[in-house]
């Protein structure tokens, strides 16, 4: 194998603070991290002779997409309830989750196929929540994927078989086992607010700070949730989980739809990282999260698609594109969020909230090679008087040609070298006459 | 050439009235129609003899899309202005097409990229509405797509150098040239109530009526345009266009966002179309168009794509996905625009708004063999519990495979037969000089 990998001819979208594309472009890379970037003519001649060279001729080179907040194992479920309120809709969801997730095997099942859905759409690190979490560590190291993800913390016996009592030495497990591991980042991830009480929530807290971990938990999503935290504590989401400690530099917030103005600036005052779901906010009539507030105050907006029974499909160029558009519409602003803003939230952003700016999400000399080539041959990539609009307005997941991650190459020519897609989806398709013959049988409800 | 096609092993979707699917099924064409459609095992055997047999294994088969709300030729200037309010980007829009549109065969380069755009997108028919709509019908013919267009009407000078007198001259002629083509559809499309006055706008209602063509109009898109019409005629936007005849079963209004209840009773009422225009709405900060209100009364709604300046690109399946999306959110209600209706307004109600449902928008026999056949290989597509939800919440343009227009292969392997489309985009991309140095030369401001 070749020292050196040098990528010529691309366009490079660098998603740098600056904002700085090539239009002639050069990449070199070396073991996992990126040894050299600049334009075609200022290319350095000395590691040409212990190069493997790659013409990028016709294609984007840019950072891999960041998905802060994904349950990927929920895919196996993807279209399986629509169009219905959110109480029907749990409860169908729940029951099919409990007829198969007991079983860890078909979980990693699900994750693999959520994998192989974000790595074909060019995602190179994921923040995951889901049950057997173990088992999303142990597929991740397999395919590649950069993974975030942690113990999950929930006051009842879960999907997993799991009870309460266990999740905190469950999830202190995972620090120990995946903990030293530089490629793939440790949490804890408490469901929420109304499904987590304050004395497991604060272990979860303590748990994350102790061994160094994020925090990640869903908030602030609908006004029901708002409404119940209100009820149960007399307070907000947000100041709930601040007096829990919960709010720093490590925390990530998935939603934060319905949140007034003082639990925005607690927020930004510790340095709260929030990731931004739009197609799960639109689809479940969450409502639109105020993200220009956020940005006004300095808040990190990081994005994430949320799982495929939310959201159908794990899609981050849509969220881009969501993340662009619906703000302007909803705020009657045309220039709410613009197209480099949503590219941060997918790349740098998301660098950011996992506390690894230093060495993701852009590409940047030092950091490492996660990055993906794109097609620009289709109708819809003429003209280009932006690369930048591009991506975020018109380029799609099918663009995606090739991705790598810390220098490995997971996807060639839209073809995922680490799984194997054929026999996961064939898997997951057999598992469908017991989902819905499960649902059928209408068991006794899932508590909500 | 053989008489008939048979597509075996296909997942049909039928989009007809029932939203009937075919999970193993069939279809066999002769000529421009469809001559059987159902289940395999009740597939007729007589014409198999004659017959070319296509494996359509592993493929969704349904209806071609149909966008009813586009302007190709805007594909010229995609992506060149983003992020700013609506005044600011029409000035700079505006300066861009004065530089290249007084050119024709220009246009027309503009327009095939278009029609390459949508049918590598599996849109068989559109409405579109641009300059030059003589060279849009010859492109069409020679492309092969389902055009309606028809002669545009404007007050003042326009982009293509032409004046206000000659234009129903001008929009009578497109009837005379092409109104015998009977997989056309010609009529007239004034651009708006607030830059055509009364006089020219019975002039385009009357024309389309006498021609027996459809009318089509921008209508209550802003509310900088209602506000413009109530000072100007003391009346709102539909109530002006109800009082010059322009509301019919002909009619076909695009946006329709700022309507009050008696304005979409009066649409009810004449049995006037909507080409609902999401993804434009979102991103002009126009707003939310009442879709639920719409379809309490039986209006029907149908898509569109708007053009690429507004949506950069022109995706259906994007325009699909907003539609059973957004309204979700606005109108806090998770049942709000269903999957099955998200697919027929791109579909069947396209077929109704053109007045052919008879025979478009569905697979049944005797209409035209208007289809399209989609990889479901990915893995965003498994599992598959309903096909339906699948092509709204899921499917994008990049599954798009093979188009068919009244029987001819348009699309094959995701390849156009019938446009040069790496010509096109390199003659496109040869434009954008011309149009930077358009805009940096800061000309004369044109008149909003």
């Amino acid at each position: 194998m070749s020292e050196f990998t040098i990528f010529e001819n691309a366009l490079i979208v660098t998603c740098d603070e600056s904002h700085k594309t090539i239009e002639n472009g050069a990449m070199i890379i070396r073991g996992r991290e990126i040894f050299w970037v600049g334009p075609a003519e200022e290319l350095p001649q000395e590691q040409r002779s212990a190069a493997k060279i790659i013409d990028a001729g016709g294609k984007i080179l840019m950072p891999g997409l960041i998905n802060t907040h994904a349950h990927c194992g929920d895919t196996l479920f993807r279209g399986l309830v629509e169009d219905l309120p959110l109480e029907q809709w749990l409860q169908t969801i729940w029951k099919a989750e409990a007829e198969v997730l007991g079983d860890a095997e078909i979980c990693r099942l699900g994750v693999e196929l959520g994998f192989a859905e974000l790595l074909s759409g060019g995602v190179t690190s994921v923040m995951d929540n889901f049950w057997h979490p173990d088992q999303t560590f142990l597929a991740a190291q397999d395919a590649g994927i950069r993974l975030a993800t942690g113990g999950i913390f929930f006051d009842f016996d879960g999907m997993d078989g799991n009870g309460p009592e266990n999740r905190q030495k469950d999830a202190a497990e995972l620090f120990d086992r995946f903990g030293e591991n530089d490629e793939m980042f440790v949490g804890t991830m408490p469901h929420g607010t109304y499904t987590v009480g304050p004395e497991n929530l604060r272990g979860a807290i303590n748990l994350a700070n102790e061994r160094g971990g994020f925090f990640s938990i869903h908030a602030a999503e609908t006004k029901v949730e708002q409404a119940t935290i209100q009820e149960r504590y007399q307070t907000s989401v947000i100041r709930h989980l601040s007096a829990l400690g919960g709010l720093s530099q490590n925390t990530v917030l998935a939603h934060c739809v319905h949140v007034d103005d003082e639990e925005l600036d607690l927020m930004a005052k510790t340095g709260t990282h929030v990731a931004h779901n739009p197609l799960s906010n639109l689809k479940l009539a969450s409502g639109f999260a105020p993200i220009m507030e956020m940005q006004k105050r300095g808040i990190n907006v990081t994005l994430g698609t949320d799982g495929a029974v939310s959201g159908n499909d794990m899609d981050m160029w849509l969220a881009m594109r969501l993340a662009a558009t619906i703000h302007k519409a909803a705020t009657e602003n045309p220039s709410a969020v613009t197209a480099g803003e949503a590219l941060h939230m997918a790349t740098l952003n998301g660098a950011k909230a996992l506390g690894a700016e230093s060495y993701l999400g852009s590409l940047e000399v030092g950091k490492r090679a996660d990055f993906i080539l794109l097609n620009h041959s289709g109708a819809h990539a003429s003209p280009m008087f932006n690369p930048i609009n591009h991506l975020v307005y018109s380029a799609t997941k099918g663009d995606v040609n090739d991705v790598f991650v810390s220098g490995r190459q997971l996807v060639k020519d839209k073809q995922l070298l680490t799984l194997d897609l054929s026999d996961i989806c064939t898997k997951a398709r057999a598992l469908q006459p017991r989902i819905m013959a499960a649902l059928k049988e209408n068991p006794k409800e899932v508590r909500a």
